[in-house]
């Protein structure tokens, strides 16, 4: 650990903004999981690494001990209040740059509110799904909603910084790795609005759940329109792997090389060392180390390790993943700069690395890759 | 190791009885592998890492020196008597409460023979493959069949703490999550029946093969309705998965999601990650360590730490899944201690979790779980 | 490290010729990746861990510090001249034995060639597509050629130590594990001569790119024809794996089981646990350990450590699978002694093996195993 320098300035490439009401102990211990339901009769989120990487590395930032009870962290927080201890815990993460993904429903701070609360610069980007949906309020036909796409995703190329997918890498490209027709396009679209409008209308006259039918894009076809239309642009894009085999995706690599379009690996594990390889194989596809370390607590260093065996050092990229609590941006970026150091620490002592190799790979996993795939110095 | 105090009173939640032969060298050979094959010429399996484990754990317990010849262990066996060795491998593994799956073929002890020799407490867990092949032979027609197995599962939720179904997995709800109709599943039984009365009858007129034909039942269909009346039943049911991905019940573990039946993965290894993270995912999926660190050796303790990666703290289940040998019961114990005090001792010295929290995942794990799981205090 | 003897006189069991011409950076970098195309802008081949393997081991057996600057390390390498840098590379190896496929496009050294620059002996694997390609190339009709193939595959059998399969193992047996019938064989056969000749008029009248068409056999049912020829010589098999689950070759191991020629399978990793978990099922079949410790650098010991779980260790094979350069020569045999030192030196440390036998499965892994499945000492 004291062998390699820490990373200044990380960049963290993926994350959301956090709550902004004070959290009782059910709805903090809710926020540890990314799992739909609860935990189960007789165990708690806490019992999880997640919940034990809080407990090391959070209380000590609100003036209490390592490893406190939740309940005592708790009480401690409420009495900080959400803004004061939102500002504690963003200003230890020694995050410079926060691109944050905006997609997710809920009230979560935006870009701004975390660059003001951390002190620190924060960047958009747009998932496609959520602005998909936002379009299609404002759009009567297919015809109209296709010709206001396009726009909306060119006027986004113009401000955000990457593009994101969440269901598209699962459901769209996994299918069919190339553009769909036009025609295809126009008929999924007008079914999905058409989905919608009655949806609308079930709900107006109070016979039925908004959530039941639509929601956002799933048809395969209009994913991949959004995809292809992200590509068009440019920008990067973030795709989230979920549970799926990466190479799933490999058509699709193979669809968009040389296009100029950078496509990222989010939420590879426990595929992590596929999407590494796939990382290797294209020069435009890069892998997420996010959430497979944050998520891991004291296998951290383990996880990164594996991630680091084939891919490029060029190709991977930190980020936090955090959503909600920033309790999980510290731990992101905490578990991160332990893990790097161990990993490449131990290697350093082993003879296998120079000092100086594994100072400037520290630095690109941290920010440099991320600032010149995003082109954050332009 | 010396960081986490030692986990008392384990609960093996899955294991099986043990021969009552006495065992020469190739017969004790052949149960260290579970390959259907004896070993490539030129090999042994006890070059292994269950091989070496067994030399290294086993000797001493016998009056010999750790890792003696394979030849040496087994004369000494054999001087001592299977009822000697038996009852003092057992009585070393620190079992207080044994688990016994019983629809294994072979003369095996059972449950009760089990407790006495190791001065424990046994529980039988019901295979559902077994349960139909004993009711078949009694039942005429498939709709008696199905009435009679309604019956049996019935009286076996009585006396049993949990149902196994070793095909179920695989073949059933990996093709359709959903209860079969009672139509399809009456056909499927009525084929079934058909194939082992043409089986008996080929076997009496000499002109067959006992084993050619049918044995325990392996239609999706029929598979599906055994392991939809064990959940019916409310007892917790375990799923070999052998070699197939945990995800192919991902459909399987949202239909059973509230229905009040814990469903536990075994034999997950090598995607012993997923099965954390499906473990995770659902409040009523447990996952098994059973053979992961029973067969893995030297590397039990890596292979422990990627399971506490993903799954919740309060939903791994310690088993040795051992069979036939006594010797698999003291690996697999002796395996498990030793990987749970590196991993959570190596951790509580990195100050990534507090020697409270160690101590007290430890006995979730070896025990606490399973104990809440099987309702083993009731 | 200090805790097991070297093994000395290693078997490289796949491994390929080195380029004859002088070397530039560009040249040199592209070879320490297997990618199609080039690094990322603003990335570098050598920032991988094969890079830093090569600068850490080779710069030394050129009199440069270890971990000096590319360029600089391709400057001492052009001063010395190709041959006595390969010279060196190779009689730093270690190895006693380079099984080398031949059937790789480009000017590579031979298997005398390899031998002689070495000081080491040298035998040959016969690719079975390119041997097709040139039985193809003198050959009129589907019956000739089919004819003349079966006699290539024999006098091949003669000379050769095994062959190898680069696409077989993806494309045939994992559609249809079962020998094709003469048939299906010749119709497929006369497809692909088809192709050939059409590809070649094309070419001689300027109207297409030779690559464009055919290449070596792809159709399912000419590679199973290829691979089952083989099998029915008795030589051992090699199975490239590429990006593909090893549990799709699972029928193919079923249906050669107990004809007399065993399976190697190569380039598993990321699923070298299946691979070995294979090997333990299957007497016939073998891991090859190669390319996953080769490419992964500092990670190898770990890579290594968990293809050691399942594999009974007469089951594994060492080999560098080098092509190109004499760097991944040496880079291939130091990272596995390396590796190999570590993984078996800590269980010694730790008593869970005896120091006997962690010298006997080094020796089994580093030659011996080789020794017997290729007879080399017949």
């Amino acid at each position: 650990m004291t062998d390699t320098p820490p990373v200044a300035d990380l960049v963290d490439q993926h994350c959301h903004g956090v709550l902004r009401a004070e959290l009782g102990l059910a709805t903090f211990e809710a926020q540890l999981s990314s799992a739909a339901s609860g935990p189960a009769p007789g165990t708690t989120f806490f019992d999880t690494q997640t919940g034990f990487s809080v407990r090391r590395w959070c209380p000590p930032l609100l003036d209490l001990e390592a490893h406190c009870a939740p309940a005592r962290y708790l009480a401690r927080r409420r009495e900080l209040g959400v803004v004061e201890t939102t500002r504690r815990l963003l200003r230890a993460t020694g995050v410079a740059t926060y691109l944050v993904d905006t997609g997710l429903p809920g009230d979560l701070t935006g870009p701004a509110e975390i660059a003001s609360a951390a002190g620190a610069e924060a960047r958009e980007i747009v998932r496609l799904e959520a602005l998909a949906e936002q379009v299609a309020d404002t759009s009567g036909t297919a015809d109209t909603f296709l010709v206001n796409l396009a726009e909306a995703v060119h006027a986004a190329s113009a401000s955000a910084v990457a593009f994101t997918s969440v269901a598209g890498a699962l459901h769209g490209p996994a299918r069919n790795p190339r553009p769909p027709g036009p025609g295809e396009v126009r008929t999924a679209a007008g079914r999905w609005l058409a989905g919608r409008e009655a949806e609308r209308r079930a709900a107006r006259s109070g016979a039925g759940d908004r959530r039941t039918g639509c929601g956002p894009p799933a048809d395969p076809v209009l994913l991949g329109h959004l995809l292809w239309s992200a590509v068009a642009c440019g920008l990067p894009l973030q795709l989230h792997l979920g549970t799926a085999d990466p190479m799933g995706l490999a058509g699709f690599a193979a669809a968009t090389a040389g296009l100029g379009t950078d496509l990222v690996l989010l939420h590879s594990y426990p595929h992590h060392r596929r999407a590494a390889q796939l990382a290797g194989a294209h020069p435009h596809v890069y892998a997420d180390l996010g959430p497979a370390l944050a998520r891991t607590g004291a296998r951290a260093d383990a996880v990164l390790a594996e991630a680091l065996e084939l891919a490029p050092f060029g190709k991977l990229l930190f980020s936090t993943g955090a959503r909600a609590l920033p309790e999980l941006h510290v731990v992101g970026a905490r578990q991160f700069r332990e893990a790097l150091g161990r990993v490449l620490g131990g290697w350093v002592a082993d003879g296998a690395w120079s000092r100086t190799d594994a100072a400037r790979v520290a630095a690109m996993i941290g920010s440099g890759n991320a600032r010149r795939v995003y082109r954050l110095d332009c």
